[in-house]
């Protein structure tokens, strides 16, 4: 598996502990090493595993989590640090997140969320764009 | 300079251009090596470097660019790769922003820019926090 793929394959893993509301394959996916970070839509940005953590807790106990959808990542790699933009579908809103993630014990952990919400609910044409540095 | 103060004043020099309208600072700013990209309030995204200072062109010669403020900011270094977090205030509307570095040449340049309006103008306790990894 290259670095792309194992990158694109961390940010599935953590839209489908956000579907499924499993907080313990959320919580082994941000990194333990690393200072996290978090700035969902609508709060205050996060800093710290302890309230990164917290905020994904009450978030995967809502009944509209299990609803989310995301499409068309992009990953760009820089070395031991990595981004995946992609769209977020719940049942009301769409927006666009980027995901941050880290090389930490030769894995990707997830470092920094933030998702922004974006009026219309299809990417434009770049969406499909996967680019490495 | 340390690291984190290199950050920071990176960052700094990003609003600087911003609120100056400054084209040719904040294309010096933006990273020339690594894939930079960009996701403003309400668009969708943009990968490369293109686009992304065509999508600065614009907004630097939008009148209310000159009211920009910025506050708080929050640096979180992974090596080679630095974070930013922090509020921007613009007339009609508060935002918080990532504004992700790496280290190209020696110096940080800036290859991400996010910025997600929020609905209240003051950041909470943490945005004076300061981390470094």
């Amino acid at each position: 598996m290259t670095d792309r793929e194992a990158v694109l394959f961390a940010n599935e893993a953590f839209y489908l502990a956000f579907q499924t509301g499993d907080f313990d394959e959320m919580d082994r996916l941000w990194a333990t090493k690393a200072t996290v970070s978090c700035i969902h839509p609508g709060w205050h940005h996060l800093v710290g595993r302890d309230v990164v953590m917290e905020s994904w807790e009450g978030i995967l106990n809502h009944p509209e989590s299990s609803n989310m959808q995301f499409r068309d990542p992009v990953a760009i790699q820089h070395d031991d640090f990595a981004m995946v933009i992609c769209y977020e579908f719940l049942t009301n809103h769409a927006a666009v997140a980027t995901n941050c993630f880290v090389r930490e014990d030769n894995a990707w952990q997830m470092v920094h969320h933030q998702a922004t919400v974006t009026p219309t609910t299809r990417p434009g044409p770049q969406a499909s764009n996967t680019t490495q540095h």
